[in-house]
């Protein structure tokens, strides 16, 4: 494994500034560029947004320390190509969906999202404060990486159809795109599925290569124009109830940082969960209803189809079990999402209830 | 109005290191101890811890150029005098519940939380996506402060009492603890109510002050002892549903910072509103089973006390719409908050409900 590190390393102005006690930059002898690759093109609403939110984070506060070049998908490496272009060297961190990644080992499909998984409340309390995030670190360990959640999708639709799904049968053969263990679940309910990367779903759709796909959310996917391809959308979805979003930097950059600007990108990371979380929520309400408006047929799967996703998910969720790390993090994982539902039940469960009831919202 | 700042500085290490050219930090020669009060006790869980969080991370982020010298309540000023002492320059920054300054301008209830208003994710949805940020920022250029958002309780309780509350009628004459417009929704609602700063609640309900109290959550309340000197604990509440906690600089202070440290400063609120919200969404769950197996007992408001919470919210949310600021903010919180329920509703809440129904949660 070549971890070499990529780092554009820079002395202008660095002594310059030391010589004259101006008050410039500490670290400008040690001014870098680094390399992050993404796993969408420039522009993709949600997902891009959040690394282009990471990155303007971090070379605020580190002054133009650190400054990022972010390479789109396609452009240093593909969509799916960034995490062994870290691993490697090749690049110096990335920002993706790390359940892209549940090939290299399967525990990182819980740091995105699972099936009848968390919400994205429910992630980050397992994250921040249920033990999620150093079993994170323990994975990175194993492939160089130092990795953090940056970023957040909210609860993921259904998806895009093109025929209705009545029950369980309509999902046999069915072309569709969805990945990590979502994806393998809808395998196991009978589907014929796929992944493939954001920037190729349009294109997919319209050559009929897929029948249908989920894709972010209202916002992502309506900037995406899969309404002008999908005539049905399914709000509710059981395969990504809340994804995160990450960022991983080579383990050797990220050790050859000073403490202050590991601290910059760690919270950098943390704002940007927060905000990228908050962008979907905010504004799903008012594209949905603008997708609504112009002819999208909205749907939700009946009971019956949700049982067939329940036992699928299970099934997808155990063929791992042999994996002591995979089952220590879905331990984990599932222990703090039981208590954040007890709690979530009887606080915004229960107040939203009444909140709707009072007012009629 | 005296916004003279209490700024420490010192020139200590400065000048060494720019002659030596030493990876010495560049604001060295402007070192700075910030005095930031705040209205707690130190150690009082989740409101204090907030305070430590958003002080590491700043004096992490800034390879200790800014440290923060944390006064807690009393300390230097009382609980509630933090605000004016910002203003007027006599510390440089507090850490606090804008709610607790609804006296200075009655704008800032929104700031905290208002009855029947939005849960956490609904609050910061508006604040960092639908004009929320701007507005707080309106109302700290009249009193000469910087203010972000630096810590969320989620959704509080309805509190603690000692008797049960069967209907509207019970709730006469109590001697309740509940600051914000929730409080004087309650007393519109016929309670007699007091604001009584959080390190005080615990005696006020020992001595027999005050009949009953709401305070943060199970985490918080416990840790207090609430447990101690009240046999029930009203789980959701109508006055809170998610109370941001925020963090105001003195304005010249402020402006006497770099752009990478205001920056800083601006995440690390960000990354301190996340952290701390998942703090109480993930140990919420536990401590209450705590206090229930310690013998609280656990109570819902039947619907007709709800009903009148609401129309006594309604009530107490009119009384300052002469205040053109506040019927702007209000509007602008109001119109965010209706979307943001939109989505949640076919979004979280469908998934919980199915994933309660399928897994049997």
């Amino acid at each position: 494994m070549d971890r070499r590190s990529f780092l554009k390393t820079s002395a202008v102005g660095g002594s310059a500034a030391a010589a004259t006690g101006l008050a410039a930059p500490a670290y400008a002898q040690g001014k870098r560029t680094l390399t992050m690759v993404t796993s969408v093109p420039d522009g993709f609403a949600v997902f891009d947004d959040a690394a282009v939110f990471l990155s303007e984070a971090i070379t605020e506060m580190t002054d133009g320390q650190l400054t990022i070049d972010k390479r789109p998908a396609g452009s240093l490496v593909g969509a799916f190509e960034v995490f062994d272009a870290v691993t490697a060297g090749q690049a110096d961190m990335y920002h993706s969906a790390d359940y892209y990644f549940g090939g290299q080992h399967p525990g990182y499909y819980f740091f995105t999202a699972v099936p009848f998984g968390g919400t994205a409340q429910e992630m980050i309390n397992w994250y921040l404060h249920g033990g999620g995030a150093d079993l994170h670190d323990q994975l990175g360990q194993i492939f160089g990486l130092k990795s953090f959640l940056a970023g957040n999708t909210g609860m993921q639709p259904g998806g895009w159809f093109n025929k209705e799904i009545n029950s369980a049968d309509d999902l046999n053969g069915l072309k569709f795109r969805m990945p990590g263990l979502g994806g393998r679940a809808l395998a196991i309910a009978g589907a014929s599925v796929q992944n493939v990367p954001g920037g190729e779903i349009y294109q997919a759709l319209s050559s009929g290569a897929i029948d249908g796909a989920e894709w972010i959310g209202p916002l992502a996917d309506e900037r995406m124009g899969l309404q002008e391809v999908c005539e049905y959308y399914y709000t509710a979805g059981f395969h990504e109830p809340g994804s995160a979003l990450s960022t991983a930097m080579n383990r050797d950059v990220w050790d050859s940082l000073s403490p202050a600007h590991q601290g910059i990108v760690e919270k950098a990371a943390m704002a940007t969960h927060h905000w990228n979380l908050a962008q979907s929520n905010a504004n799903n309400g008012a594209a949905l209803q603008r997708l609504q408006s112009g002819g999208t047929k909205l749907m939700s799967f009946p009971d019956d189809v949700w049982d067939a996703f329940g036992t699928a998910s299970s099934k997808a969720l155990d063929e791992y079990m042999d994996d002591s790390l995979y089952a220590d993090i879905r331990e984990s994982f599932e222990k703090s999402m039981r208590a954040s539902a007890s709690w979530a039940t009887v606080s915004d469960s229960a107040y939203t209830a009444q909140r709707n009831r009072v007012l009629g919202g």
